[in-house]
């Protein structure tokens, strides 16, 4: 089973307008709502995958009840992805994007999510720790809620580590940075958060700098370049075949899933490098947000370009 | 009791953000939900006037329980407002406000509303006709949900005039059109409405025209100009004392709530356009939409000025 945690849940809706104008009056055309979170995201991918997946975090109020429903409502597949999110009494948020149906351009607005009580986050640990005993990976995911201590990365590290589950954590600010001094397995960085985290924007100079930093292996998302993976065992850059047009959102979610499903299933770094790129590129050409697209998938799956690096001097 | 109509009810949310950027991701800064509908927030105002009222229409699903529990919680005061919502099978919607706290400026998104059953409105004809029978005055209030045939505003007008319940019509475009052929006591277009419905921008002759399609009273908000009322018994100008700065969302609400009270407390035209009038602008004046500035209201009405128009030719 593959655990994911996100702390901050949302309720992802999707508002399709004509055009966006702003402070005038507007007619929502379409709508969607789907349960959002990028550990959410995560384990639908894994599972999809054909993984057993479990998540956790925080759901309270009116919100959170709608996407507790949501994700019991998902359609059934090989495997099963189960709700173990802890109950809180604050509204969990909601995230909006406004897509506009005449440009494709997205407006995006982030409600900050309920405050997580003291004994609301003891409750999440104890949770936490039982279910590590079951998991053979976990994934830590996005942004933490407010009342949450920026060290709290850190704090779900450990007990997966003492416990032999690898874990990656997907963050970014001062929760990674915090994060990555307690020795995460893998991190994820996209290279704005590798060059916040390290001052870099050298891609590799920037990834190496992450791993004296504590991680085992960091794997940095370069967008349409694919990804460059710095790791105990050697170096890679692993390309999509060709550059792909559409909509990312959810794409680093998917190379997540794709990291971690490999190394679950033993797979070598160039194997899990490839299905990442080719999830994450599968993602982006799916017509909904955060979905991806298999056909693509399997046949971007052999075309993903692998090159390896020579190790640091 | 005054009993109001919100066919389309809405949760109304409004997201701050420092500043509304298109196609860029914001974090809300602060957020707030109220029940919403024009109806509702009619028998909000009168229910402040000290007025019981008694809300109907349609709450679904989870947006709905979240109104139904918004309204069950309003403070309480020396009147009530009782929740006789019929319940549906689709969801209510949202209404979001965006407002730019850097300019003050306000970006509107409507969802449409649920699509309304022939069974859900057999459903709300027969407890609306039971509600009737206990009404002083009736306010149908709004935009008609998916579903509901275009004809429906006559649908109800009808049986509140059997049933002797002075009935007053807040609508626009077609279902006003519609409505006023069924003989509404009032209505109470606004500017563009009233061009709409008659095709003239000159608010004396539109007023009229209003009244000659079947309206007994005719009852047109100018905005900041105030009102002007064509009524069976004489026709007047009702103007605020000074023009007044702030948000005009539910203002027109708060002017039907000073209407409606007023007709049930005998008062005469002049005093009805005087609370009218004050109602509005002290909801103008208000920190938060929707609600009315109690002490700019005592203030204001014995300022607003009423001016009587010589008989249509």
């Amino acid at each position: 089973m593959i655990l994911t945690v996100t702390l901050n849940t949302a309720l992802d809706l999707t508002y399709g307008v004509a055009a966006l104008v702003p402070h005038s009056s507007h007619r929502v055309t379409d709508l969607s709502e789907r349960p959002g979170g990028k550990g959410i995201n995560v384990a639908r991918v894994v599972t999809a995958l054909g993984h057993d997946s479990v998540v956790t975090g925080f759901a309270g109020g009116a919100t959170g009840s709608v996407l507790r429903e949501l994700l019991a409502a998902l359609p059934p597949g090989t495997a099963t992805l189960t709700d173990a999110l802890v109950p809180v009494a604050g509204d969990t948020r909601r995230t909006l994007a406004v897509a506009d149906r005449a440009t494709g351009d997205t407006t995006q607005f982030n409600e900050p999510g309920p405050h997580i009580t003291a004994a609301e986050w003891t409750a999440f640990l104890r949770s936490y720790e039982e279910l590590l005993t079951g998991a053979d990976a976990v994934a830590l995911c996005g942004s933490l809620p407010p009342g949450i201590h920026v060290g709290a990365y850190a704090e779900l590290i450990r007990p997966a580590r003492a416990a032999g589950v690898p874990v990656l954590l997907d963050t970014s600010g001062e929760p990674l940075r915090r994060g990555i001094a307690a020795r995460p397995d893998l991190i994820k960085p996209n290279a704005d958060e590798l060059a916040q985290l390290t001052g870099s924007r050298d891609p590799l100079r920037a990834t190496r700098d992450a791993r004296r930093r504590g991680a085992h292996a960091v794997i940095a998302s370069l967008g349409p370049d694919g990804m460059l993976a710095v790791t105990p065992d050697g170096s890679w850059q692993a390309s999509p075949p060709a550059p792909v047009k559409g909509n990312p959102t959810g794409a680093g979610d998917s190379a997540v899933a794709g990291l971690l499903s490999g190394l679950v299933e033993g797979l070598s770094w160039p194997d899990r490098l490839r299905r990442a790129v080719a999830l994450s590129t599968a993602t982006v050409l799916a017509p909904t947000a955060g979905d991806f697209d298999r056909a693509a998938y399997e046949e971007l799956l052999p075309r993903v370009a692998i090159e390896e690096h020579a190790p640091a001097a």
